[in-house]
C-alpha cells in the first residue's frame, strides 16, 4: 500500500463534529455568520479570566524570552508541576506531587499517551456511552480495543449492571468523563462508589489492575453546588487526564496534564510509562508559555453564569417546545432525543432551519443529538424561532 | 502485561540528549550555573527577534480573545496556511497552497504524523547517519523499521553507493536532515541532485512511491552564503517538515507545520492521511496563538552572528588543540571526533571537566560527539581552558 489506510480513512472521514463545523464556516460566507445558528462544536464562548491575558503580558515583561520559549523537561516545568500538585493536593485531599504530574498539549493528548502508556494490542477499554467519539480513535491508535457500556434510561448514570457484563480479563482499562461530554451529566458519588467497588472486586478476581482514567476537561463547569468526585479518592489505579481548554478557555492552545495517582500500584513505573508514550508519539513538551500561563492561573475561573444563562434559555424553550432533553448539571451541552428516533433526520431537518446541531449515533447512544451551547447568547436567542418551527415540523 | 513495556522502556531510557540535560540542571544546583558548560541541549540561546514578543502583545491587543485561544481547523488557521504557502512559493518558486499546509506542534509532531501518513507495518524507512536518535522512536512508532545510510568519511555528505545498497521495494521513506543534525552538514545540490536521480529510477524499478521526508528545523541557520536545496524541486513525492522551533528561537513552544508537495502523486490523498495521522496521534491543533505568530513572523530572523561567532570560537579552539572536527555549515552542532575512537570515554572525560557534550553512537556515526553551540559566548569562552586540558590528557 502506498500509504497508511487507517490514517487516510481517519482523515478523509473526519469526525462528525468536525465536519459540520468546516461547513458551518462555508456556510456563515454564504448567508452571514449571524444566520447560522452553529451548536457543533465545544468552542468555549466565554472569555478567558482577564488574568490569562494579565498573565501572558507578565511573563513576557518579567522573563529572558530563551527560557520563557525554550524547551522545559519533557514532563514539563517543574514550578508549574509543583503548582499544580499543590493546588490538587489542597482542593482534593490527596497525595499528589510534582513527579506524578505530566504536562501535555491539552486533553486528547493526554489520554492517547495514558492509553498508549498502559494498553497493550488486543487489550479492551470500556467507556460509557453517551461517550466522547473521538476515545474510539485515541483507543485504536493504542492497539486497544474499544467496548462500550450502556447508560441507564433517561438519567444517563453509569448502568452497574451492563458494566459487569462488560468486565472480562481482558480488560486494561476505563474512561470515566464527567461532566459528561455529550451529555452534561455528573456521576454521582453514588455511581461512582459502586463503579469503583466492582473495579476493586475485579481487580482481585483478575489478579491485575484495571486502570480508571478519569477525562477531566468540564471538571470546573458545573452549575449550581454539584460535587465533581475527584477519582483518586475512591480508586487506586487512577489516572487525571486535565486540560485548561474549557476552565480557562484556551482550547486552542492546547494546555492540560496527566496525574498519576502516586497510591498506584507501580506508579513511578507508570508515570515512566507515560513519560515514553509521550516520547512516542512526538511530544516533545508542553507548550511552555501556556504551561507558565496554566501554572499562574489554577484558581483563576472563566464566567460560569454566561454558560449557566445559555443552558437554562435553551433548556427550558426546548422543554417548552416539547423537545426531551436531560437537564444539564455540567459541561455546555444539551442532550437531545430525536422526536423519530432517528438522529441524523433530525439533524438534516434542523439544518433547514440552519441550526448545526451533531447527530450522536457514534456515541454510543441512539436517537439523539447534542447542542453545544457554548455560544453567544443572542445566537441561541435568535436560533429559537427555529427550534420552535422544528418542533411544530414533528408535531410536538 | 500490566502496562506497555515499549512506552516504559521509553520513558526510563531517556535519550541520552535528555539525560544529559537533566544532569546538568542538577550539577548547576550543586556547584553553581556558571561552572557547567552544558553543550548537550539544541536549545536556542539567541532570543527570539523583537517581533515576536511585539507581536504577541500585538494579537492579545486587537483580537477577541476567545477567537485568538479558540479551536482552529485541525489543519490550522486557513489564513496562516495561506501566509506560509506564499512564502514558500516565493522563496523557493514552488506552487504550494493553503491547502497543501497542515500546522503542527513543532518537528518531531512533523516527522511522526508524516511517517504515520505513509507507512504501513513492516516498511523500510531510511535515515542518513548521522541522525538525529528519536528518528528511530518515531519510526518504529509508525510501525516501520529503521535503515541506516552511512555517510561518505570526513565530509559526512550522503554515500550513493551505499544508499542503493539499503534502497530495495520495502523502502518507503526516507528522512533528509540538512543542514544535519548532530553534525552541522548542509547536503549540496550535487548530493541532492543524485539522491533524487536514484529515486526516481528506484521508484519505477518498484513500482510505488518512495517519500523523501526533509527534516528541516535548521533551514534558516546557515552560514556565509551555503544554499540549502529545496527539495520539492528536485523531488516530487517530497513532505517537508519544518519547524519554527530554530528559526524563531521558541522550541519550547511546539510550532511547525508540513508541507505536502501538490505536484507528487496522489497528493491530495496523502495530505489526508497527514490529517488523519494528526487525529490519530492525539494532536487536535497546533497552539493557536503562535501558529499566528509564526504567521506574522515569516520573514523574521533570529541573530544568526551570535551562532557563527561561537562556531568560529569553538571550531578554530578545538583543531588548535588537536581535535579533529567537521566544519558546519549550518545548525548549532560542531561534531567531533573522539581522540581514542571511543565516544563514550570521551563524553565521560569531558565530564570530569564539567563540559557536557553528547556521545553520538546513537546517531549512527561511532566514535564522535556532539557540541551544541547554541550557548552563551562565555560559555564557551569559559570552557576552553578544559577542553585544552583534555586534549593535553589525550596528548593532543
Amino acid at each position: 500500500m502506498n500509504y497508511n489506510e487507517k490514517s487516510y480513512a481517519l482523515g478523509s472521514k473526519r469526525s462528525i463534529i468536525r465536519e459540520i463545523f468546516e461547513y458551518s464556516k462555508v456556510r456563515a460566507k454564504e448567508i452571514g455568520a449571524d444566520k447560522v445558528y452553529d451548536f457543533s462544536l465545544g468552542n468555549p464562548s466565554v472569555e478567558p479570566p482577564q488574568m490569562v491575558t494579565d498573565t501572558i503580558i507578565e511573563l513576557l515583561k518579567n522573563n529572558n524570552p530563551t527560557v520563557l520559549h525554550g524547551y522545559t523537561s519533557a514532563q514539563g516545568d517543574a514550578e508549574v508541576r509543583k503548582a499544580i500538585a499543590d493546588n490538587i493536593c489542597k482542593r482534593f485531599n490527596v497525595k499528589v506531587g510534582a513527579d506524578d504530574i505530566y504536562m501535555t498539549c491539552g486533553a486528547a493528548a493526554s489520554l492517547s499517551i495514558c492509553l498508549k502508556a498502559v494498553v497493550n494490542d488486543g487489550d479492551e477499554c470500556i467507556v460509557f456511552a453517551p461517550f466522547f467519539t473521538e476515545y474510539r480513535v485515541f483507543v485504536e491508535n493504542a492497539g486497544g480495543r474499544l467496548v462500550i457500556s450502556k447508560p441507564k434510561e433517561n438519567t444517563f448514570q453509569i448502568d452497574l449492571k451492563d458494566l459487569e457484563e462488560k468486565l472480562n480479563k481482558n480488560t486494561k482499562a476505563l474512561i470515566m468523563n464527567s461532566p459528561n461530554n455529550p451529555s452534561g451529566v455528573v456521576y454521582t458519588k453514588e455511581t461512582i462508589s459502586a463503579v469503583c467497588e466492582l473495579l476493586k472486586k475485579k481487580e482481585e478476581e483478575y489478579g491485575h489492575p484495571i486502570y480508571l482514567i478519569a477525562d477531566e476537561p468540564y471538571r470546573e463547569l458545573v452549575y449550581a453546588d454539584v460535587e465533581v468526585p475527584y477519582l483518586m479518592n475512591y480508586y487506586k489505579n487512577t489516572l487525571v487526564c486535565y486540560s485548561f481548554s474549557k476552565s480557562l478557555s484556551l482550547p486552542g492552545e492546547r494546555i492540560g496534564y496527566i496525574a498519576v495517582n502516586p497510591e498506584m500500584q507501580d506508579s513511578r513505573t507508570i508515570y515512566l510509562a507515560v513519560c515514553g508514550a509521550g516520547r512516542s508519539l512526538g511530544y516533545v513538551c508542553a507548550p511552555s508559555l501556556f504551561q507558565r500561563v496554566a501554572g499562574k492561573c489554577l484558581d483563576a475561573k472563566v464566567n460560569l453564569e454566561a454558560y449557566e444563562k445559555n443552558r437554562n434559555l435553551l433548556y427550558n424553550s426546548l422543554c417548552e417546545y416539547g423537545f426531551t432533553c436531560v437537564k444539564p448539571d455540567g459541561a455546555f451541552y444539551l442532550f437531545v432525543k430525536s422526536p423519530t428516533g432517528d438522529a441524523t433526520s433530525f439533524y438534516e431537518k434542523a439544518k433547514e432551519h440552519e441550526i448545526l446541531i451533531v447527530p450522536c449515533d457514534d456515541f454510543g447512544v441512539e436517537g439523539y443529538v447534542r447542542i453545544a451551547y457554548c455560544v453567544d447568547y443572542n445566537r441561541i436567542k435568535n436560533s429559537l424561532a427555529g427550534f420552535k418551527a422544528l418542533a411544530k415540523e414533528y408535531n410536538l
